[in-house]
């Protein structure tokens, strides 16, 4: 779009209310064409797949990164199976959250509506494009896309495969859009009279950019500093399994641990073993001094000497800054708490309100976590890797939210929608009811 | 507060946990406390309530504000009702929106908690203390208030008793708290760790200043253009009904009509006899040309030929601005349009996405008007001044939303909460579903 940037979301503005009126069955009809114009181009995907992935090898990019950007049939053959899915799912649009009469002939409708257009820049995923769209498409969304630059050839022919099988269903022209300059992210940070969300996804430093230089609301989430806090009453073996799985599972994760608490009437017991399982999974400990002592006194015991070396330790001291780190990597900051009201503290303190667990045994233990931590998602027993559009049965995710308004969490299909008031009268006006002629009975249907 | 005010958000947000863990019991002691101590106080609130009154007309106040001040015995009654209602109204808090089993042992639940600390600065109404202190209250967030200054004594004294009342029923200490100068609203704007949301009202101008303002979110609304649309199909006796109520039943209100939009099928039928309605109620026309000529057309066919002088017409010409100006007077601006949806065009354009009526027998017009128009309220025969929280029976409201994300169009309890999604488990980790040791079955209870 180049410059035009701006007028291409006017348009998008504009088509948003031919998009938002769109029956659901002529939206489900865009996704079937979709998917099956996906499947038959497979070979010219893969084609300009190869372009990127042979670009990102000359640039002699990360594996990961070129890993990420690969997407071979079965890759392609599983996004499809997700947007069959989205298919499948009940409408978003037109769903009456309230009906009340107010009096006998004035008739109030709460009803879901499109937000409108909504901007999402994300990562070198080609079947990010895919599933964004295809969620942005179900919800009624004009969506401007901007993906990774080094998905740049793979991510233009999923965009004109999908546009055309939109148009083909009947869609406005400007439903979906796809920005390729990284210029033009700058440019839709401005159009806050045409862009009504924006949805950043990628490092925590980019996130926050857009947070910092948009008027236009902005759903996401910057930082994910996730903990696991291991209470008076838990069970030791749940404790260690599931802080190796919430740490390593995928070290570069936003739902990643990146904390551990510890009550410290367990401390002795959990902590030594917590070291040797993080140790096998090549975790490296950042430990407060009540956790150094902990291990070395451990370390005593097993005949190894105050004088062991420190490499073979691998921990480091933790300081403050460690807590406000997402390491994002194979370290994990460690602390002893003196009770449960103590580790809430910490968490809604240090944290960022993402996802944050509780292993123990004690009900009432859990109740406490639960209403007292202040996080899109408070667990119980279980990893904080959970935390996932499709772990949660949304079929696909946008993102996940770590604001309070709106959506928090993971945000699907639902958290697309928006909704407004009908109010059906018969010539019903406020004056009768201000002076007393007639009277409301609000009698919700 | 003076320089405190960030310590005292800052004690706000560590109370929030407190309160967020009050039992309804409790939240709803502290409002029948609060609504026996109010009656009981009378005679010291209605001394108070008379400095701010004495004051008022020394500084030559202008007569509405000094009756928007005056909080007599009547008023106050009417106020404690209405904290009673809100005892009586369900819990906002804890309410499961979603019980799904992930897995046999793995349970999630997503259920509604408070937002945390609620910063709110409202105009110089005695009333809109304890309505907002209350809402609050009642849904488990800490309220910063900062009141218009013209209300000080009175709010110092409402504040005083509510706040004491809440300490007596257990409450913690920073469930409510006051602002007194203006100076700390520029304080509170800056308190992003602490505050999770903004509530402004009071003018254009005010809330467009704390919306550019601040990093915390801001939900309410700026302009108010709301519009009629008058369809070819629409009951002229209606039109001309629905079109005096919504802009002068309460000329200065956010949801008064400011524009009058005309299908040009009807146009030559209805203008005549709109402009005499108006100007009985002394309201004066901004015309495009067409419908000038409409009004030239109809003096000339009255008889009073073409050089009537145009001081007895009370028309004066519309420009674009027009279209953009919130009156809060006795103004309207009216222009003539083809169909349908250029009528919605210019709503969506021109309006700021608050409340827009349609006045029409048709239902497939209307079925277009509900789907196109892109407003918090939508209305079909009846008036835009309908647009309240206490007129679709939520009991109050701490305002009326123009945004899309959260809450849309007047804002309850409901509005005031957000959500958290709990996940409970057994020792569930991801890497067992990962690698196909486990699967997901996702069955809603």
């Amino acid at each position: 779009m180049g410059n035009s940037t701006m007028d291409g979301a006017r348009r998008a503005k504009i088509d948003s209310r031919l998009l938002a009126t769109a029956s659901v069955g002529t939206r489900n009809a865009a996704l079937a064409l979709a998917a099956d114009a996906l499947w038959d181009r497979r070979a010219d995907i893969a084609a300009e797949n190869e372009k990127d992935l042979k670009a990102a090898r000359e640039a002699g990019l990360p594996d990961p990164i070129v890993k990420r950007l690969d997407f071979g049939e079965k890759k392609l053959a599983d996004t499809i199976a997700g947007v069959r899915e989205m298919i499948g799912l009940s409408d978003p649009l037109g769903r009456v959250l309230l009906k009340r009469e107010l009096d006998a002939d004035l008739l109030l409708t709460q009803v879901t509506c499109p937000i409108g257009v909504i901007g999402v820049i994300f990562e070198s995923r080609p079947d990010a494009l895919v599933q964004i769209a295809s969620l942005c498409l179900k919800s009624g969304n004009c969506a401007i896309l901007k993906g990774g630059s080094e998905a740049q050839a793979s991510n233009r022919i999923l965009f004109e495969i999908i546009h055309e099988a939109g148009i083909r269903a009947g869609l406005p022209q400007s439903f979906l859009t796809l920005l390729e300059s990284r210029s033009e992210i700058t440019e839709l940070l401005s159009c806050h009279e045409s862009v009504d969300l924006i949805i950043p996804r990628g490092s925590n430093e980019f996130v926050r950019y857009i947070m910092d230089h948009s008027e236009i609301p902005v759903m996401g989430h910057s930082d994910g500093i996730c903990h696991v806090y291991v209470d008076k009453a838990a069970d030791l073996e749940k404790a260690v399994s599931i802080i190796i799985d919430s740490k390593t599972q995928y070290v570069a994760a936003c739902n990643t641990a990146e904390t551990v608490l510890v009550h410290e009437a367990i401390a002795k017991a959990v902590i030594p073993k917590l070291q040797e399982s993080l140790r096998g999974n090549n975790v490296r400990i950042h430990a407060t001094k009540p956790v150094q002592d902990i291990l070395a006194e451990a370390r005593d015991g097993a005949g190894a000497g105050a004088g062991a070396p420190a490499s073979n330790v691998r921990t480091a001291p933790a300081s403050e800054d460690d807590f406000r780190t997402e390491y994002l990597d194979y370290i994990v900051s460690m602390k002893i708490v003196e009770d449960i009201d103590e580790a809430i503290f910490h968490i809604n303190v240090f944290g960022s309100h993402h996802t944050d667990a509780i292993v123990t045994e004690d009900d009432e233990a859990a109740g406490r976590f639960f209403a007292g931590v202040d996080s899109a998602g408070v667990y119980r027993n279980c990893s904080t890797r959970f935390a996932d559009g499709y772990r949660y049965g949304f079929g696909a995710e946008v993102g996940i939210s770590t604001g309070k308004l709106h959506a928090r969490g993971p945000v699907g299909l639902d958290g697309l929608v928006t909704y407004k008031y009908l109010l059906e009268g018969n010539g019903n006006i406020v004056a009768d009811y201000a002076e007393g002629r007639r009277a409301f009975h609000f009698r919700d249907l």
